[in-house]
């Protein structure tokens, strides 16, 4: 009678929210450990003013410098479009498939900041991939907030469509 | 017998969350959109520092450069309070009127790069208008929040007792 | 009979999502705290360009404009990392705490703008006072996610087997 009585869209509403939370948790765990990574940068950056001597609210000093000052300067740039890919693919399409591309975003933009570091040259290389990765997560939110359109406002399930087609 | 046993609180909780849901692939699909934009002022930039040999770390060139950076470097400073506002204003308010002040927001800032790349003056006009839809946004944000405050810690329903009066 | 029939857990998981909404009220208010604290600030940078004629889109001037320009970038660099921590020790652990985090933060980067507006040497007592939330804020994000993820994947609620030991 339970059973009968209880409307099966708010059943599946209630468990997608549930899944949703549990599966969340990969999600959160990078965005800590996106954190934790832009706390490294800002402390280099600090470590690196006492180095070369290069008190705020000065920005300009040797090229050592700088490299690590524009290296942190752009990747924090980056974060907040990175975070909100990462849950907008997270949330709408899959927190798993989307915490797996934000830990190698995470790991390109390491080496990225360890090679600018270096030379302005050796950063390229980590920026593509860095930048790639992006795109995939940029790609992924796309297609999930369009498949949810789908599934809400035409009542379409395109997956399960183009699966028993 | 199993609709006078369900509690209504949770089946209201219930509908509204999957609402929720539901409505917020508008906020989705304009996050999308933000980025993308993003994405598109960040290349103009390295287009620019092409154009203008101004080679990394390096942000100093002529003011043509000057300009491209800058309008990247303040639409990037923005980015993260328009994200934050918009999703306020969208789950705590409306997602409908949130996601459409974020397409004129967007539109706003793509005046807004344009214009400052050809000349420091022109980016003033558009930088008005984005600058009112921001604050259009943070009004609906802090209603939202303000209504949700009454209605959950006050049991208050300020927009049903303003009708109702 | 109901009782009986309605799963535990959906029950448990509406009830949880239905206290997170209705405590994330404190979150939202933060939040739109947060964005007016960075409305000021940028304010105050048009203000100083005004005073001290620096005229977009230069960015160099007398040390008094540099310290305030200075002061709103480094805010707005670590603003994203603040509402990202904010929410994530909010949603996986506790709204309640993480909203007095959160006013604690605003307010010694209130500090930390008028400091450095001042001299750059102001600018440490606070600095050192929000850095030191924003790590409580980082540990109680860790904190939540991990126990979040002992809940959901190792079936183990960590707190509760601490309390009954
Ligand atoms: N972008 C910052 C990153 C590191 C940071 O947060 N530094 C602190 C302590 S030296 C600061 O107050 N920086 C002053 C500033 O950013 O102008 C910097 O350039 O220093
Ligand atoms: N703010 C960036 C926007 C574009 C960007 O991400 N550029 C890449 C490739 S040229 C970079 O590594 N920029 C170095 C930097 O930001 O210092 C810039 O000034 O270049
Ligand atoms: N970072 C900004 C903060 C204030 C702001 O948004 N200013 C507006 C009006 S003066 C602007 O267009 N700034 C140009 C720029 O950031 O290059 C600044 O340096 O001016």
């Amino acid at each position: 009678m339970f059973v009968a009585s209880f409307p099966a869209s708010v059943s599946r509403c209630v468990s997608h929210l549930s899944e949703m939370l549990e599966e969340s948790v990969g999600l959160g765990a990078v965005t800590v450990l996106g954190v934790l990574e832009q706390a490294y940068f800002s402390l280099q950056v600090i470590y690196a003013r006492r180095k070369y001597s290069v008190s705020p609210p000065s920005t300009a000093g040797p090229p050592e410098f700088e490299r690590i000052f524009r290296a942190q300067a752009n990747c924090s740039e980056y974060f907040p479009i990175f975070i909100t890919m990462l849950w907008t693919a997270g949330l709408f399409l899959s927190p798993g498939v989307s915490s797996v591309c934000g830990l190698l975003y995470l790991y390109g933009r390491l080496l990225y900041f360890w090679g600018y570091s270096e030379s302005a040259h050796r950063r390229l290389a980590p920026l593509y991939f860095s930048a790639q990765v992006l795109w995939v997560l940029i790609g992924f939110s796309s297609l999930g907030v369009f498949l949810t359109f789908c599934r809400v406002y035409l009542k379409v399930d395109v997956l399960l469509e183009l699966w028993t087609a």
